[in-house]
């Protein structure tokens, strides 16, 4: 039965070299596990059956390094790219490891700090163009504040807009085919940080010069961090075009990031979401985000990282059976989704004034009295997800 | 003292007929307050220092009534109106509290519910323009869901946008001068509700047909349900252009909606918010959307909704005073505020990428050692709030 | 397969009254359904399976009825008992819905009011003490306050232990055989409710002058209001000796109370609360508190209140496969389960003292390389909630 | 105006040596300033006007120094506190930042680990009573877990009252005055933490051996992070006489651990904890546990600390005069504050039973029509929190 849970490379799975290589630093305990080789990290996915890799400059060339260190970084990478032939599909910028980004990168008060940031980013951006990357994550987890002083959310706003400009200008001057997708995120490290939902970051996009070059890349745990139904965030930025990346992971709730392994958290919301990226035919990569927990050694870490493949592949299986069973696709039908797919006024505005069956005839209380079913929708939904159908 | 703190026509504060006349019905108790006529509340409201009323159809006309009843309603209120000078500057529809709306109004399932919550909405719509009304809010507080499979969330936005853009149209014909304004909120009374937040709403509406049309009503127990910053969505939305109208109430954290007199629950985000709008100058209503608690009698209703005003004028001095004060202004150089308002690069992306002194030979170390100066800032901010300066 | 998860007599499964019976008014709406007859929620609960039912006094006898109606009430209800063997195992008094109690009942800063919730109690005592009820649980939801100076919380505890000492006297008096379970929420009907969690009820209880008579009824999706995990509490619960009931239902995070069928909401608390209930060998009713959502027609209610117990008994079973699994076995082992269920000083304190091991020569750097295998053992447990192995 | 808000050491102020010492390391970022030495913390809060520090082993003595490296450390601190008068008021242990603690320490899974733990405590308790310490903390921040198979929460409460009922053995034996403070807290740095409210651990203590030794040591915060009410919290605490100790600090909701200064957050739960513990006449320290935020230097941690205790001050003398207001005190009687005071049942079980007043003739629907007249007491709360009376 396993068998049917292994994952192969069409299923496009791919890791942040953070996830695996984090250390188990957490805001009051040191690292429970040494560092780990990029390299190894990659012949490691790749044996358990991953597509790609995706990186923070920091995590391949150590912050500061020499022009000659990061030369050395970067071949030892490719090399172990080339040896496997695990993709980097993505890349992303560290804005926010260092001191000198405390109060932020592109949004930070000291100008000189925001246009370190910007050339930080140019300079990954070449590289992440140079191994083949489609997209450039943007997460902004310091620009934010923790007080209402210290900062003019507006002017904030200017800046953040700025940067993206310069950036997509930077990618259009270079020739590079390489989309941004920004990352929302409501809270810590910064108490709260700007673009706090996939929705103000979609709303934020509008506004940019090239909005066709920047997207969402939401997050499970970020969007659940706020309480939000996260499903339903991943299909109003599809239903917008913008879903140019995700990160799959898991959250118990609204507290503290937890990073805990796709599947794990709310597998409920887990198994909406795979429904809805299946359903819709999305073709990114299945990309983890995750933290294996400071208790685990490096056993445990594999172990986590395989996990967030298996769940991903059991859920869609059962998405897929829930969808294909006839009982389903009949209680979706008594629940009235069908309609739901019917335009409201096929008559037009002038159809719909004129229709006294809309208005003037209707009788709300007959139409009130109709049951709509979606408890026994729902528990078919349970049935499936818990394999007892 | 309080002579300061009293509210007149020139503050421009509303408040929701449904407030002061809410009876206290909640999920586990019955009504502890008998119905309020709206005339009398114009009255009342007028008699504090309020400016101007907003209502749902509903409040004025009850759900069903004879075109007879609805004239004979209309005139009473509209009497209570000219004999106290009191403004209607908004309405709203009631799309919740009759059974019929109870899978949603603008994307319930049920395809002719649909087509009478539109065609309710535009008589409404109709009596706005009529009273002078300027906005027209849309609280979709029906549109969602309890269980996933009840609602596909990218057919509901198509069937939202659909709505939406009818309204545009039916304004436009009539001629209209009056611009919407969605209200966002992330759950209660359906688990998720469609445009959960305030950067939902905004991303929603560029995809209208009529998106100038189209701003947001922002709710500031909505957004703290979500545990979100609400000065800063607000600063999103007056960045967009789109705070089209405001819903002034208090929260205490993450929980039901507690629709608390402004000012209680979050007293610190209520400063920064009131900073905002004065500092911005929003030209907007003060509106408060909140409920009286159930535990008092009218004497308690006409002391919160006095209350809501003071508090509002109360934060207004504090804010002036905190802008006004050199010692602040000292602070807020010292933290930089003044180097946000400038551009990062206004030397264009060719001298950002040609500076040496922006990354080659920036200083990282020595510019993470320079302090932000953010506790001392917050600190007056706090003196201020506080009256202790 | 179904046929598996059919429930009998056996499992005690149990249902309030108002929970088929509730009408579907909430905050924003009216009801969606008519009321129902106890009797007849007694024959449906019966036909499906059920074990019990439970009752608020206003339940099955209208506030404010005479003693014919009373008693004509009480006779229909005992009917339909003695017809279908349904038993009575729980009672409890409604001190929430009249709006004499809108500042509470037995801590309502109105001593009239208080002596009359009070006396309602008693009188139900009596009824429930006739009908045979075990356990009398007591929800304080309108205990509580929605600003600071409202509420006095030290004589507020001195008014509730003043209180149910009375209870305990009563009961005692009679010679009633039964006990009493506190249900404690954290909010809602109140901005803030006395003894909000299991931890604060549990405390409470010691200091009652019968603490004996006293337990807790702790309800999901109140305990998941705060954002604990719940099986945590019933562990602590049952560690104490005083989970004496138990209110099952599904919560998605913290929001308004939900009152989600059994195993909605966060279906993996659910399963590791069904894996303590079964693996302690609790012996109580599986008690059900849920609402079934106001979409819903009566087949929607019935197709609700089925789905909690079909819940429970796919995941009793899905438990017991994790427990008897060998590989699940071993994967404790390998997490040290073991070594947790071991004194840490058989040797007592002298012992630990003197041993050298434990501290002067222990090799904090080497333990610290164990790794606790977690994530394979919780992968081994998602396997077997998701029916995948 | 500044100098009625100077601290003195009358106020009993006190600090952790790890708050200020704090270097800004938070779980996406390194350290932004260096390390502080305890004694020039010492010095510098005792011109601040503390009374007292208090300190974790770690914070004086790195893990795992030598004894002579030990003694060095000790002699340096102790130094300061001669030199200044500052008072060691507190002390605890640190079990969560070294790697061997990653899961747990009196209740982790690993005996050797207990083992160790333990005695890695009462080392500390020797030098917490050597000092002159009268209260011991305990903060379990690494006892949990964050999946269900990993720990069995009764075996853990098991192994945690086996500890305590060995320190208690321990102090007792050696004859040391101290009592124990057991602090709790919901999450973060595990999923969920064992005794993860006051509540909680309220009712755990009564289940040790030696009951009267142990209360608990809540932290503003920690609390708020469930959304739970803290000054209910506290009135609780002190209600059952088990308010031993207290941190103070400032959260802004649910969302990761703060440790904001005091007063930042929810300002309007700062006054009624402080209305709290002035009203009660509680005698303990005023105990600061929280973090300079990362973006200040060191001007700007004294910044934060002194308006830890500026906010105290500010508070406390906003509170009296509050208390002392010929209105409130009024208004406390109309809210009928007076009948809280009362017995419910001064005329005993017997009596209230024969008193047809109190039910049988009780006009339920009369009294329900009584306002609380809440809204305006809170108003004149709100007035004296904003100084605007």
């Amino acid at each position: 039965m396993t068998e049917r849970f292994t994952p192969t490379r069409e299923d496009k799975f791919s890791f942040g070299l953070w996830t695996v290589g984090w250390q188990g630093r957490d805001p009051f305990g040191d690292a429970t596990r040494p560092a780990l080789d990029p390299a190894e990290s990659v012949r490691r996915l790749s044996d358990l059956g991953a597509y790609g890799v995706t990186f923070h400059d920091d995590d391949v060339i150590p912050f500061g390094a020499s022009d000659a260190e990061r030369e050395s970084h970067i071949k030892r990478f490719r090399q172990a790219l080339d040896a496997t032939g695990i993709v980097v599909e993505m890349a992303t910028t560290n804005l926010f490891t260092h001191p000198v980004f405390k109060d932020g990168g592109f949004t930070a008060n000291d100008r000189d700090v925001r246009r370190f940031a910007l050339r930080k980013t140019m300079r990954n951006i070449d590289l992440a163009a140079e191994l083949g990357a489609e997209t450039y994550v943007a997460w902004g987890g310091r620009e934010g504040a923790e007080s209402g002083g210290a900062k003019d959310v507006r002017l904030a706003l200017d800046r953040m807009k700025e940067a993206f400009d310069l950036l997509g200008d930077y990618v259009t001057e270079k020739g590079y085919d390489l989309k941004f997708a920004i990352e929302p995120k409501p809270n810590e490290p910064r108490g709260d940080i700007l673009l706090p939902t996939v929705g103000h970051a979609l709303a934020f996009i509008e506004r940019l010069e090239r909005p066709e070059l920047f997207g969402v890349n939401p997050e499970v745990g970020h969007e659940q961090m706020a309480g939000l139904n996260f499903p339903h965030s991943i299909a109003q930025a599809l239903w917008a075009g913008k879903l140019y990346h995700i990160d799959l992971n898991g959250q118990s709730g609204i507290k503290y990031d937890q990073d805990l392994r796709f599947g794990a958290g709310d597998v409920r919301a887990a198994f909406w979401l795979v429904d809805l990226l299946e359903s819709a035919g999305w073709d990114g990569c299945r990309h983890f985000d995750f933290k294996p927990p400071r208790t685990e050694d490096f056993d445990g870490v594999w172990a986590s990282a395989a996990g967030c493949m298996r769940n991903y592949l059991i859920l869609k299986d059962h998405a897929a059976a829930f969808r294909a069973d006839p009982e389903v696709q009949e209680a979706l039908r008594a629940s009235r989704l069908d309609q739901l797919a019917l335009p409201t006024a096929q008559d037009g505005l002038a159809g719909l004034l004129a229709d006294r069956g809309a208005y003037e005839e209707f009788d709300a209380e007959a139409a009130a009295q109709r049951g709509m079913a979606f408890e026994r929708l729902d528990q078919l939904a349970m049935d499936h997800l818990l394999g007892a159908r």
